[in-house]
């Protein structure tokens, strides 16, 4: 029998089992970060704390089915965006991300060859983001492939982006663009061929399928103490602005005419006869970040936007006194839409 | 309408939706402990670290069809058990839980009687334990209901237990008693009528459902410095006794005629016409705690047992210099068998 006979392709994970696949994983995270006292391989990890700092702990699952399918993302850019999700969480507290937990449930037929890919899509950001794979667990699934991130960061306890620290008046900014992992996805669903995609397009899926969190700026914001609040886009804009306003206790105005749409998701709304801005309100997944930024402290948060040239920074509303979350757009005001529903 | 014509059983999970989900999870999970700074409902939670100490941090699935079923075991006792098995995690590195997060993937269907008592199963043991409920996610499951917790620990930097400390001459010592996980399981999965299971036998299928980790002797037997490595028995005996071997670069031998075989175990076995020995080597989720100790510890670690004294310690074998795996009875030695596969 030669190799060929075999290709990679034809082991599954439950042809290796358990031992085998936690050490398949210990050899892939290899790395070094002296706060790591004891990674993979026992009965739990063990970290150093950073001196005078806070723990910050999050967790975020990715399911099968309902995330993510199997038939439309490369196992890599699931492990990737696995992680990426619980590091946008952590970018919102303000946190630096120091170590990674990843908890597996895997179907009995998952490939051996999609189990490495996906392991090195976890690590490769794990890595990026200086916070190393240290431990997590592996079950097997009856039903869908779920990928169970929790991340571990460090933030200084007075340093620390929470949603509720909102005050009226403060202005909100977000990151990035958005709309375009919802077009992304729509594409996707809509049976799009990758191919023919242009450019604009493709970078929709993309950021649909491996989001890049905001790690930096949003521990930069929180190091100058630039912002009141923050939360991160993970179920859309009209839902983070929803959030943050109702954690601080205010009422929001977000000024429709701002929004800083991505272009492809506005070609492809345009396409579907929907506005660039209610597409955009509705959808999910941009991994941006929003901030409320207190007046007195806009030109040091302008500040660290100066220092994140990459990051673009846009105005997109105000936290006001009266209650409700309200869309300005055309001299009007509006109630502002649901947004996304994960669950 | 009244209330009547919509009994709480036919309230689903997906009618309520995640932030009124997640809401009630922070209702049933109030608690107070003053190291927790920012619990459930941002994107991440704030600890305090202990001061002069390390995180320990693990992190355990379990899943519907695998590790439970839904028409076998209450939500309770899936709640209680997801939560147990990550304690005994922390019990096996003799770290002092300190917090919890909880990553659900739940069933549209899933009703919502059923998770308020599964929520209230993990918190009742969280609260019981000093390791409050911080967080965690709740996302949908188009298949198997999945209940995945991180547990997060604290430990002295320099009594940590870890499973590789172990030296050949050092005794072995299990806590409590073996065999009862595997019986009640077997029982369940023959379909014995509950109430008409003998109490030893409702004994081993209480064993199966609820575990009690091992918390406090695993942080004594560490405070004490009395072993020098230790594993939880969530695979088996066989299992831990393999692993603690393989870590600690030793060969073990195991004495057949001291492994202290559950009463209820034993009798289940001898019913179906197995050795209670070979039954409880093949079975797995005793949690008990498999300790190395070193001869000149033998006085400290069985002062340690002296003042738990709840808590049974059998001395069950000896790691060896040469390698191997072994297991002594009637006077001979044979090849240790391979144990419990949760994969």
């Amino acid at each position: 029998m030669t190799a060929q006979q075999f290709p990679d392709s034809d082991i599954t994970v439950a042809s290796v089992g358990e031992h085998a696949l936690i050490e398949r994983v210990r050899q892939r995270a290899a790395s070094s970060a002296d706060w790591v006292l004891l990674g993979i391989g026992d009965d739990a990890a063990v970290l150093r704390p950073a001196r005078g700092a806070v723990d910050v702990v999050t967790t975020d699952a990715m399911v099968e089915g309902v995330h993510f399918r199997r038939d439309w993302t490369a196992p890599r850019a699931i492990g990737h965006k696995s992680l990426a999700v619980n590091l946008s969480d952590l970018a919102a507290m303000g946190a630096r991300p120091r170590a990674v937990l990843l908890s597996l449930v895997l179907p009995a037929d998952f490939p051996l060859r999609d189990f490495d890919e996906l392991i090195d899509g976890v690590v490769t950001l794990a890595n990026a983001a200086h916070a190393p794979l240290v431990g997590g667990n592996i079950a097997r699934s009856p039903g869908p492939l779920v990928v169970d991130v929790t991340a571990l960061g460090t933030a200084h306890p007075r340093r620390l982006l929470t949603r509720g620290g909102g005050r009226p008046g403060d202005e909100l900014f977000l990151t990035g663009t958005v709309g375009a992992a919802a077009a992304g996805l729509s594409m996707l669903q809509e049976g799009e061929e990758r191919s023919s995609l242009s450019p604009e397009a493709a970078a929709c899926v993309a950021r649909y399928e491996q989001p890049s969190p905001r790690t930096r700026i949003g521990e930069r914001v929180a190091g100058a103490k630039a912002a009141s609040a923050c939360v991160d886009l993970s179920d859309g804009l009209a839902d983070a602005v929803r959030q943050l306003a109702a954690a601080s206790r205010c009422g929001v105005v977000l000024d429709g005419e701002h929004i800083p749409v991505d272009e492809g998701a506005a070609a492809w709304a345009r396409r579907r006869g929907q506005s660039p801005v209610d597409f955009t309100l509705a959808g999910g997944e941009d991994y941006e970040l929003l901030f409320a930024v207190p007046r007195q402290r806009l030109s040091a948060f302008r500040a660290v936007g100066r220092r994140e040239q990459n990051v673009p920074l846009t105005r997109v509303g105000r936290l006001a006194p009266e209650p409700g979350c309200w869309l300005e757009r055309d001299g009007r005001r509006e109630p502002l839409g649901r947004g996304f529903a994960h669950f």
